[in-house]
């Protein structure tokens, strides 16, 4: 079976309270020895890495451009796609679960291919963006299931873990 | 300079009235003289690029499968991307505007890439799904932007002609 | 039933002569009625365009930018992919047949994904380039089929209908 | 800095001797602390993870399909592209060099790509297929570069290691 694999989304220029939720979260994931891909990229997506790193994690940065310099300095694995924000499909669709923090219209899109792709996708409520908007709500009206709201990154493991069946 | 281009973008299980929306804004962009593009199979799709044959008009189905025999009947030409759902961006990127009627996740997916493509969107007031959520609104409240919402398809193509200095 | 299309790949810089070849291509496609697709730019791709459109025929740009800007001046529909050179599935795949002209590393990536997504690929024999190379032979031996060699715009295109049952 | 990758190229179904010789690269890569990518699937991309994984090293399987189930039994991380086989563009970016072993049409259409994307390439001489067609020369000849030849694993990695400054 391949490495479990948490994806995390959000804003590029999140305010440094967001920033420090999102390297919670990836502290977080590293902790339960998941592995974490993101966009590779600043805000959410570095800050995210960096708390996987000082965690002993292991994180993947699906990249816009064809070059590995863009990554944050904390991708341990650089995937230069050339796809420009086409990319964002990949991100969505590496992660066995997503965990969205603020974010904005590229977040957005993730959230939506997650969604249709049925991962799990779990938003933080109080993070602001569309994270926040989506929290607790059901993007298809004609499905029961919902974008999972949680208040912490514990809880938001928690309930991916509850859902996967993972121990 | 290549065509112009719009693209539609909608549910693909729309019911009845709305399905005959689609087909009056194929039908509006068809007699202003721009090509309709869209993903090519059912539901708003298709009924969009009917609108638009009727009325003498040309049709792009951008296909989330390789092979063109997926394409509606209304299809002039097939792009079968072979990417899956993927192709949402091509379409986005297609239009040099877009229109949104009713629509799910895919649909939002269509919106959120439309925006940061900075493209000119509107969205169908009373069409349901996310179309009708986001008329008006901002995806991004950093931008002063808005998804443009219209009544009816001749006040979209009036918006889209306007914003895009189109004669 | 959509439109019959015909992709031609090849060099973006190449000599006059070549350039002349594939205009006389692209000329041979819009007399037949067929549409031309191509990957949008210069070279190879602009002449062919031309040729189709003295001809009164209809073409198609296949972009790896997410800008019509960068669209030849002779491409009706320009489709801006944002994908870069992974574009090149897409030109190889949206042909009902492929024509080669000359070419180097992008045009080669072209021929091996139009052959294993089963295409009637057809080499211009003095063409020069990967055209040239592989006119008359197997991409993969474990098969029947060949890269077919034409002399001629003409042959070329009997080829194709021949191959297609197209009349 | 992100960790050095090398991917791997080559046939689904090559013959056991030449899936040896797969092993053996996979196995010489780990041994050298450089991460392995490939396909993710049959043939050269799962014995060269069997390789990679018994000595220590770490792979990851870059999928055409949008399901992890797809991947070999060696694949540490998967990444479920859902885009067909354009996603062997992404196989080529993500090396920091490329090796190929045998191969026909999908091998071929990564040479090309890893070349028009400026990576180093070693093809295998006596690997078959299009590896040994290639092994030598120069994709384009306007350019002085070569797809470097090596008769053992060992040469592969060290042409490698010299030609990225590699220690």
């Amino acid at each position: 079976m391949p490495s479990r694999i948490i994806s995390v989304i959000g804003g590029a220029d999140s305010n440094p309270e967001i920033l420090k939720l999102a390297e919670d979260i990836g502290a977080e994931i590293a902790k339960r020895g998941v592995a974490l891909a993101c966009g590779g990229m600043m805000g959410v997506m570095e800050a995210s890495c960096r708390g996987a790193k000082e965690h002993g994690g292991v994180t993947i940065g699906i990249l816009p451009s064809d070059s590995k310099e863009h990554a944050n300095d904390y991708v341990d694995f650089a995937i230069p796609t050339g796809l420009g924000y086409s990319r964002n499909f990949i991100v969505a669709k590496t992660g066995d679960a997503v965990i969205a923090i603020d974010g904005s219209a590229g977040t957005l899109s993730e959230i939506a291919i997650a969604w249709f792709s049925d991962k799990v996708i779990v938003a933080l409520a109080s993070s602001g963006g569309w994270a926040e908007k989506l929290a607790g709500t059901q993007i298809d009206e004609r499905r029961t299931d919902i974008v999972f709201s949680a208040d912490s990154p514990k809880e938001a493991l928690d309930i991916i873990f509850k859902e996967l069946n993972w121990e």
